[in-house]
Formats: C-alpha cells, sequence, structure tokens
C-alpha cells in the first residue's frame, strides 16, 4: 500500500560515488534533499579498487574540490598512500593518486552525508518512479512509501537488473555481494528511456600473509605529502609523516600465466558468449589483455592493501571474471603468488545503463523535466567520472528549484565539462572513462589550477563556502604578488649570488641585468633556485610559488589555447535574431523546433542547453545562421 | 561445474557471531580450518541492538572468554559505555552489560580471524553439504568450488530462507539489507534433517540530531571500567577514562503510541497472518507488548548510538514490523522523538531453524557424523547465546579430529552446558534465550567465577593461551593467599581502628579477638573497610580481593549448592556394567541400541555424549540400572 511520506525539493537515489556528491551539493545549495540508498553500511563503497585518481581522473578529482565537492577531502583523509604520476612531463598531465582505507572513505563519507543540513538520509530500495504530466513527480519505495519532489537524481549504479559472473556461475545480484534493483530498469523503459547492457570486473583479493614479497617490488608512496584538496587536509593515518604511508608492490604475470588463461579461454564467459554486456576498453580483464596483445610475455600486477591496517589485498591489472578454479591457477601461477590465499574471487558484473545522449547537458533527462541521471548507470566507469556527475547533476537539481540556468562547464573550462559533453554529444558505446587525451585544452585544464578555473563558478552558484572562498582569494593575490616580485625585481649580472645558482643547474650565465621572470622563464630555474635568489618568496606557500612559475614558464602555449578558446566561445555566444523562424530551417528535430520556439533563445549557447535540443538541431542551427549571414539577411553576429 | 577447492579439517559455513567463536576455537585447536562467509564486509555484524549482556548473556560471555573465546575481548576493545547491572542483589545476579560500536566490532573481529594461524577465510555462498556413507565429507559454494573436510560447522544464522517483513511489504532477504541462502534448507531437508520456521524483529534507526533529549532521562556509564575479559583488555575510545563513555537516553512511550497500534493492528503482519513464524517472546515487538499488557500505559524506550561517533540511534523496545508509515506515526508519538528522521525501518526476518533435538550435546547432528549445527541456526536468539554455541562446536569439532572424547559442559558448570542441555533435551518452541531463571545452580554460576569454573578445562583442551593461563594461575594463588591472610590475622577488641570501621558501616562491635575471615563474613564489610584494616592487601588486584570475599560471604549457599551437584554427578558417573545386554532393554531407540552396543560406554556420562544415543535412551537405561541394582542382579555402581 502505498502512503505520502514527504515532500523534497530533490531526491537522490543510490548514496554511491555518484549519489553522495550529487546529494551533498543539493544541500548546500539549500535545498531540502532526500539521499535514499539500499543500505547505509555502504555508501560511497568502493567496489574495485582502493584508490582515485591518476590522468585525467585526478583532475577530476581537484575541479570537484574546487566547486565545493566532497570526493577529494574524503578522499586525503583517509589515504594510506599518495602519488604524483607523470612528474617526468609537462604539468598539464601531472596527475595525483591516492589510495583510500576503503572502509575509512565509506564511514568519513557517511559521516559527512549524516551530518549534512537539509540533507535526510533513508534506506530502502526505490522501485518506481513517479511523474505527472511528463514531468518527475517523485519516487516510491519497495515499502509503499511516496516521496514527493520535482527533482529525482538516479544515480543506481551497477545495480539495475545487475548479474554476476564467474565463469559458469551466473546468478542476480549487485556488486560486493549486495541485492540488485529488479524494478528500475523497467520504470525506466516505461517513460521511453533507452537502456544499454555493459560490464565492468574486478580481480581477486588475497590474503596480505600469504604474498612472498621478496618476488615483488616496493612500491612506496611519495616524499611529498600530496592532496586533492584545496583546504588543509591530511591523512587521519600518517598526517603529515610521508614514511609512514603504506607501500605498494609491483610483480608480473608469467608465460605460464598466459597459458593457463590461453588453455581455458573456452570458459571465459568474455569469449563463451555468456557475457552480452559490453566491456571497459581501458580496464580490461586478465583474459581480455592476453588474447588481445598475445606477444607480451607477462603484464603489471599491483598488489594494493584495502586498508591501512586490512589483511586484504587488491590484485590490480587481474581483473578476471574466469571460474574460480582458473582464479586460483592463473594467480598461483604468479612470483610470489605461489601460496596466495584467495579471500574473494574476481567477478564481472552486468548491468543495464542508460544511453546518454538522451541527457541535457545539465544531465536532465531531456524527455522528462526533472529526472537526473549520474554515474555509472550513464555508462561511464570509475569513481571519479560518478562523482563529477553526481556533482553536476546535484547542482544542476537545485538549480532548477531555484529557476536558475543550468549550470555548464565548457570544454575549455575543465575535464567535467569535457566528460559531460562527451557522454550527452558523442555518447558511449563501451563503459565510458575519461582520459587526458579526450580533452582539446590539456595545458589549460591542469590540476593545479582546477582551482582558478572553477572556485568562483562554484562561489556564484553557492557552493563553495566562505572558508573556501576566502583560503581562494589569499592564494590569487598571493600569486599575483609573486608575478609582481618576479616583475620587479632585476638582478645584476655581477651578482654573485646570481652567478652560483644559475652554475649549479647549468644555466648559461647573464651577460645584462636580468628580472625574476626572465629567469623564471628558463626550463632550468625552478622555484627552488629563485627562491634562493629572494629569500622574501619564502613567505608564500609552496602551491602559489609553483602555480605561479607555471603560468610563466607555459605562457606563450597557455596563451595559443586561450585564443582557440576564444574562438570556439565566440561560436557559442553567436546572437540568435529575433526575427528567426524555425519553422522554415530544415532539419530540426520535431521536439528541437518545438522547444526552440517555446523558449526563443538569445544566443547558441542558451541553445544547447535547452532540453530537447539535440547537439545535431545545433549543427542544422549554425549552418543555417551562417549562410543567413552571408547571404546578407541577418546582420553579422 | 565443480572442482576440488582444498581439504581442511574443519570447515565453518557463516562469519556470524556462531562462526567467528567455531572457527578461532577449531584454529587455535590446531586444526586446518576454512571458515567461509556470504561477505566479508559483515563478518560478526550485529544485526540488532549495538550490545552484549544482560542477565544470563553477559554470564555467557564470561565463560566464552573464560574457555580462551574471542566474543568478550572484542566487546571490551570495542566498547562505547559499560554498565554492570543488578548491583543491588546478590552476585549471582549481577550482569555486565556492554555496548559495542557496531563498526568497529565487526572490524576488530575481522582482523582477529584474518589474523588467526591455520585460518582460512573466503567470501561465498555455500550452497550444498556434501555427505559419504553417511558422514560429511564438504561443501560445495555457488561457484562450483568443493571444499573437503569430515567437519562441518553450519552457523547461518536468520539466512535460510529468509523473508523480510515490513508491513504489506514481504521479500526475500537476508538481515541489514543482505542476500538470503535459498538452497542450504533443501539440502538440510534432504540429509533427513527437521526445521522449522521462526521469526525475529528489529527496531527502527534515527538520526541523533532528530531527538529532543530534553524529554529523555540520560543515562551515563558506569564509574568503574568493567570489562567482560578476563585478561586486561581496555575500550579503544575510552581506555579506563569512564566520564569519556557514550550516554544512552530512557524514555517511553504513550498512550497515543498504543493507540496508533491498536488502530493498525489489522495491518500488523503478526495478527494479520502474515507471519508464520513464531517470534522470540523475551524480545516481544511493540505492537505485540501492547497487545498482551493491554493496561499498561507506557512501555520503555532506550536511545542507544550505534557507534562512538556514529548519527544513528537504535530505538530500543521500540522493534516492530508494521508497516513503514504507522512506524513514522509510533516514533513521533513518542516525546522527544516528534520530529524523529527515520533512517532505517523497524523489520521482521522470518528464517528457517534446525530443530534442536536433533543435536548431541556436541551439537553434532545425531543422524550425520561430522555436521555440527550452531547460532540462531538452531533456534536460538542472541549474539551471546550464538557464540557461545560456535564455540563449543568449535572445540568439539577439533576434538572429534583428534580423536577425543567430546567437550560437554555440564548445568552445573556454566550457563554454556545450561544452553547447549535446554537445547538439546527440551528442545525449542519458540526462538530460544538464555535466562538465569533457566539455572538451576546459579549462585555456584557467577560471572565473576567463570574463569575458576572453566579456565582449567579450556587449558585441557589446548584452547587457552600460556598468557591466559599465567593469569589464571596468578588470581588463583593471589585468592588463596588473601584466604590465608584473612585466617591468619586475628584484631583485638582493643583495636581502635577496627571500632572506627565497623562504626562506619554500623557493624556491631566485636568483644573478643576477630579474624578478618569473620569479619568478611559479615554482609556490611566490604573490600574497602577490610583493605582499610589490612593494608597490605592492597598488593592484591580487586578481582581477586572480590573473588575471595565472594567465597566466604556466600559459603553456606555455595556448599549447598556443591553437595547437590555431586548428588547429581554421582547419577551421571554411575558406571555401566560390562555384562549389560541391550538387546533385553524395552524402549530403547533403533540408533541408539545399536550406538550403545557399537560404544558400550563405561558410565552414563559417556552414554550421554554418544551421538545417537537420545535423552530418552539415557532414562530408560537409568530406570533399567536402578531396577536390576535393586534386584542385586547388578553391583552396586
Ligand atoms: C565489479 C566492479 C568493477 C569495477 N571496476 C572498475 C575499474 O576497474 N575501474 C574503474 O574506474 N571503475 C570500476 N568500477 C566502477 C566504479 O566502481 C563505479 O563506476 C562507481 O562506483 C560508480 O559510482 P556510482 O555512484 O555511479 O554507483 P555505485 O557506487 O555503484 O552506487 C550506486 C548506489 O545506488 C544504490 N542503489 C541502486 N539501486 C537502488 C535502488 N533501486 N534504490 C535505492 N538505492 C539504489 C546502491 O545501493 C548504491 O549505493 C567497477 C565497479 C564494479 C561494481
Ligand atoms: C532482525 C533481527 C533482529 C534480532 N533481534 C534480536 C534481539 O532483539 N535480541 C537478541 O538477543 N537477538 C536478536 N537477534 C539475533 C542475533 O542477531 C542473532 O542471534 C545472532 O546474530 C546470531 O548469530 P549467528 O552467528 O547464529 O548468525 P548470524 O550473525 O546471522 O551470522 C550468519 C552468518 O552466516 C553467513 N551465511 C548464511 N548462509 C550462508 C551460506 N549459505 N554460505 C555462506 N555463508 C552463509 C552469513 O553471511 C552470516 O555471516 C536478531 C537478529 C535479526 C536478524
Amino acid at each position: 500500500m502505498e502512503f505520502f511520506a514527504g515532500k523534497y525539493d530533490v531526491i537522490v537515489v543510490g548514496a554511491g560515488h555518484a549519489g553522495c556528491e550529487a546529494a551533498l551539493a543539493a544541500a548546500r545549495m539549500g535545498c531540502q534533499t532526500l539521499l535514499i540508498t539500499l543500505s547505509l553500511d555502504n555508501i560511497a563503497h568502493m567496489d574495485c579498487n582502493p584508490s582515485l585518481g591518476g590522468p585525467a581522473k585526478g583532475h577530476l578529482v581537484r575541479e570537484i574540490d574546487a566547486l565545493g565537492g566532497q570526493m577529494a577531502i574524503t578522499a586525503d583523509e583517509t589515504s594510506i598512500q599518495v602519488r604524483m604520476l607523470n612528474t617526468g612531463k609537462g604539468p598539464a598531465v601531472h596527475a595525483l593518486r591516492i589510495q583510500s582505507d576503503k572502509q575509512a572513505y565509506h564511514l568519513n563519507m557517511l559521516n559527512v552525508v549524516m551530518g549534512q543540513e537539509n540533507l535526510i538520509l533513508h534506506q530502502a530500495m526505490v522501485d518506481r518512479i513517479k511523474t505527472e504530466e511528463g514531468k518527475v513527480s517523485g519516487v516510491v519505495t519497495r515499502t509503499g512509501a511516496f516521496y514527493a519532489a520535482p527533482n529525482v537524481i538516479l544515480t543506481s549504479g551497477t545495480y539495475l537488473r545487475g548479474r554476476i559472473i564467474i565463469g559458469d556461475a551466473m546468478y542476480d545480484g549487485g556488486p560486493s555481494g549486495q541485492q540488485t534493483a529488479m524494478s528500475l530498469s523497467g520504470e525506466l523503459n516505461a517513460l521511453g528511456l533507452e537502456l544499454g547492457r555493459f560490464k565492468t570486473g574486478t580481480p581477486p583479493r588475497i590474503h596480505r600473509r600469504s604474498v612472498d614479497y621478496s618476488k615483488f617490488n616496493i612500491q612506496p608512496g611519495d616524499s611529498v605529502p600530496w592532496r586533492y584538496s584545496f583546504m588543509p587536509t591530511q591523512s587521519m593515518y600518517w598526517g603529515q609523516d610521508v614514511d609512514k604511508q603504506c607501500p605498494c608492490w609491483l610483480g608480473y604475470t608469467t608465460p605460464e600465466t598466459h597459458k593457463i588463461i590461453q588453455d581455458n579461454i573456452h570458459r571465459a564467459p568474455l569469449y563463451s558468449g555468456k557475457i552480452e554486456g559490453i566491456g571497459p576498453r581501458y580496464c580490461p580483464s586478465i583474459e581480455d589483455k592476453v588474447v588481445r596483445f598475445a606477444d607480451r610475455p607477462s603484464h603489471q600486477i599491483f598488489l594494493e592493501p584495502e586498508g591501512w591496517d586490512s589483511d586484504e589485498l587488491y590484485v590490480a591489472g587481474l581483473s578476471t571474471s574466469m571460474p574460480e578454479e582458473i582464479q586460483y591457477e592463473i594467480l598461483h601461477s604468479v612470483p610470489g603468488l605461489e601460496k596466495a590465499e584467495l579471500l574473494r574471487p574476481g567477478y564481472a558484473i552486468e548491468y543495464d545503463y542508460v544511453k546518454s545522449h538522451q541527457l541535457s547537458l545539465s544531465l536532465e533527462v531531456r524527455k522528462i523535466p526533472g529526472l537526473f541521471t549520474a554515474g555509472q548507470l550513464n555508462g561511464t566507469s570509475g569513481y571519479e567520472e560518478a562523482a563529477a556527475q553526481g556533482l553536476l547533476a546535484g547542482i544542476n537539481a537545485a538549480l532548477r528549484i531555484q529557476g536558475k540556468e543550468p549550470f555548464i562547464v565548457r570544454r575549455s573550462e575543465g575535464y567535467l565539462g569535457v566528460l559531460i559533453d562527451d557522454l550527452v554529444n558523442k555518447g558511449v558505446k563501451e563503459p565510458y572513462r575519461l582520459l587526458t587525451s579526450r580533452a582539446e585544452y590539456r595545458l589549460i585544464l591542469r590540476q593545479d589550477n582546477a582551482d582558478l578555473r572553477l572556485t568562483p563558478r562554484g562561489r556564484e552558484i553557492g557552493l563553495v563556502n566562505d572558508e573556501r572562498w576566502e583560503a581562494f582569494q589569499k592564494k590569487k593575490e598571493a600569486i599575483s604578488e609573486i608575478h609582481a616580485l618576479w616583475r620587479g625585481t632585476t638582478f645584476s649580472p655581477l651578482n654573485e649570488q646570481l652567478a652560483e645558482v644559475l652554475a649549479s643547474v647549468n644555466s648559461a650565465a647573464v651577460h645584462g641585468g636580468i628580472s625574476g621572470e626572465e629567469l623564471m622563464r628558463r626550463p632550468e630555474i625552478t622555484i627552488n633556485e629563485i627562491k634562493q635568489l629572494m629569500p622574501q618568496l619564502a613567505e608564500y606557500d609552496e602551491e602559489s610559488l609553483l602555480e605561479a612559475g607555471i603560468e610563466i614558464k607555459y605562457a606563450g602555449y597557455i596563451e595559443k589555447q586561450l585564443a582557440e578558446i576564444e574562438r570556439f566561445a565566440k561560436m557559442e555566444e553567436r546572437l540568435i535574431p529575433e526575427e528567426i523562424v524555425y519553422d522554415q530551417i530544415k532539419g530540426l528535430s520535431t521536439e528541437g523546433r518545438l522547444r526552440l520556439k517555446e523558449v526563443s533563445p538569445s544566443n547558441m549557447g542558451q541553445a544547447t542547453r535547452i532540453t530537447g535540443v539535440t547537439p545535431a538541431d545545433i549543427s542544422v542551427l549554425l549552418v543555417y545562421l551562417e549562410q543567413k549571414r552571408r547571404g546578407g539577411q541577418f546582420h553579422a553576429t
């Protein structure tokens, strides 16, 4: 029996990585928010590897933080190891990777969500989505509770008609032994949404004591206490004492491993036809790798602790859905894992996802105003991609309540923008993972400047709190003071210390005077050197110094990219003349035409953000406007 | 496809409270042990209240500790509040209650189990039990892994064909949102075991911030840092600083609450016929209480934190399976809970259990040598009852491997004995809960002397490690030294300090000399007083002093009970003449006769412990022996 259980501004279904960010954002922006999830014991659970980040993904985490999201802080506070990747390359691809204690990550997020004002948590299975006159009106749980809201954000991850596959064994189930949601897919179908089927997989977990570490290479954490957040966070485990971090261990598969897999490939669900869903290309299973790269004699394996003092190790690189007996053989064929105790077998999970071309850039389902979808449900893979979408969906649901324009991050503003734009305008054919190569403006979208790019925008929508805003202002001031200092300081060629410092890094001697700025342009001069020459820099924090340094060193490239961005933005800002008659434009979709007529957008940017207007409609419109302009029919825009 | 996945001495199915003790005991006694459970994230999960103990249950925890079990240590280390109950009454019913941090309890036990030598952990669903020639030979998991072992201990709790009920909503599921085990019941049936159906329930959980505490009475912890273990444990949260403990809160239901329930009683699954299973009489639901005690205007409610800094509160006293909307109304009718946020609704769970008369006193299934069952699966209710059975099953499986006699605790030796004897010889008609009233020898079975009663027995079977054994020896020595001191010290009637101390507690003045022992016999003289008179007592620990004191004060009663026990034990030790011809005894069960002939027990005690010999067979045998003895046909036994 159905009963009315309360009215909210925003309801979020699912408290995974997407759902937590969505609910926190909406609540922090002042909306009465309800977060419903299957189990409170499983909030923000990391179903796969116990770490966040790496290229592009790490960038996302920084951007989430810059906007006032939660993931970065929780990752920092529960970190057991930090590593900056790609430091040999340019700053655009420097990428932080943080391993967290899985259990602590969950508990930290649980506490944050529980403690959030305006946010009510409730454990339940959502079975139905209610609409009224085509718009979302709320959800109904398995126990008959009807919660009303004009905005519903679905973030149900891999739970829709989840199916676990381990060799010949197949059964209904969610990830990590959870229940699965069998009703929601049908509901979405009934609402006219097109679903697809993907799969993903996870490696076995083994017991720490069962490893022969002498056959692995130790991988300690970095000697810098990196963090994701722009705010002053630190690990609950090692604080600032980098030597205390947990190490990981690097090993390799062998030809024997590969032979075991090849000999049993007919039993791999992936190849025996048991799995219909398409898997993630960038997180392939070991059987996938062995088949696709048949000539490779070995693949890397990382043993990663699942927690600060957990006995469980995650065997990164060995994702598999082979039968359990083959999993034993595969493990035991790896040098050092001869006696590995299998705590949990690897498995694959197949699940329904929402085809993302049906969404607008605000992550609202075009056909159903008020229904948002975010996270793995939209066909992505990865905690960071999920959280990023959750944050944006939460923000946009809140803005919708406030009657404001959607919040869209451009491709030139952040990886957040690249992610959403790819999903909506390109759609996905396999589980989508963000990569730096997907971004056009990599030199602009650095991890170090995520705050400079996005914190003002987060402040504008009310998500960046005073504390963060003040810290941000201070950093900005610091950067401009540093620039002023560098510009304003000239060193005489006779300065002995200068000569010494230059010699120490093999930098050419100077013959005329040289400014601090000119010095910093030299690639070999780092913050270290300039600080020796300008003791007054000591009062500035490392981050501001680094930022100012990068801005100088890469100024040329950065300007070039900014010019490109400008050109593209101009297109987007192109005005649409009031006298336009949409009925005269051939090739518009029926719904697009209708919505354009209703809204009468004043520029192309606004047109792209109208629910119901497809990317194809936008192309048609642009071509039409250009033709008319050339024909002199409209004034130049 | 089935594959061979290893051979063990003992396999334990289920890592709840029973399973963890069983596996630890078997492994600590040197058996190669495998513990298989549905989810490693759920080990030793407290599905209901976040606390252990109270009368009888607290005694069990002490006894588990005395034998070298784990529950007491884990409870102590994760405790957030301790209270000694019934301190106004005699020492026999003093009972400790400890609230634990639910999450920490799980993690602590997980770490212990993971770290245990000889113990392998594995996450899987056991679907089948294998037998060979009527004896257990192993188990098969859902993924086809066959684990071989001559001993299997089933501790699957409420998971067998679990069914969740919340008002009109009913669905298959395990407790706390877990999956349920649908196959095992059928397996047990096929093995010829008789199953029944019980139900149990749990109250709603609410958000800490949503309570008006001014309408509740605060319930702080005790000012003594009590602990369960006889070893020196302490809370990871408050150490010895008793002021830091978490408080609970006491409130009451109102006539309005009861009216809501009565008005909706037709929708209570318990009364609408939806629930077939029989519920626990001693943990009734609120609807049960309202119906059964219709004249009571209110019932107590305790708000208990689920953890040290958890925002979740357990609403003790409000266990219910009413529809969720009625749960809201019930909660909001309680003064102080008008605005309670419902985090998780209360629910009932129905499940299959094994009828316990089919077991021997070693918890082995009579019909199936090597198959043990323990915990809620045997029709009990409560963490402590489950753990106690698990411990005994683990011990007995290990002894079976070693070819030794089963380990049986007598009713006169411990609540452990009362529990098992009740289960096996009386059977259960409703979820069984241990109560002090079930014990005949309460004055002997005190919580303070659990170690004196059982630690030597635990040492004998190899479960009590050296550290615990040394501590125990020291305590025993201390007690006898204290007794010697008391006996050996005589106070002169002229001793002024004596007069003062006696006066301070209104104790009669002495006229002749008086020994320390005589003084201690006086009810009003406590350790406190005697310590003032005998400063040399300061070197003994409180526990030994208390113990010695109780031994003196209750010596008369204790001796009487000991005499009774002696009489009963004599019967049990009665020898069975070698010339007995079982075929001549009428009334023996077919199987019992067979087994008695096979084993030829030399005394009644041994006869009771033979798998296949029922309590009825024992009665028949006793009567027969008595008749023969009276008839002079056998020598006196
Ligand atoms: C087996 C496996 C392997 C993976 N491997 C990788 C990998 O190698 N690399 C990588 O980057 N990513 C991997 N991932 C992906 C990553 O774990 C997910 O992308 C990420 O967790 C998705 O976050 P989410 O918030 O979208 O969904 P989830 O974290 O899955 O959260 C979904 C939430 O919705 C709740 N929910 C679902 N249905 C309902 C309902 N009807 N009512 C109420 N609540 C509901 C659930 O309880 C859960 O809390 C893997 C995931 C799995 C399961
Ligand atoms: C809703 C509810 C309310 C309760 N209320 C009370 C109360 O008010 N008072 C009270 O004293 N007690 C109460 N209890 C009882 C108490 O929680 C249990 O008695 C205690 O947890 C039982 O311990 P156990 O070890 O027997 O089973 P559990 O703790 O339930 O553990 C069973 C274990 O077996 C595993 N398992 C099950 N099937 C399989 C399989 N096929 N393969 C592998 N693993 C399997 C599970 O994963 C689990 O780890 C309640 C329990 C529930 C569920």
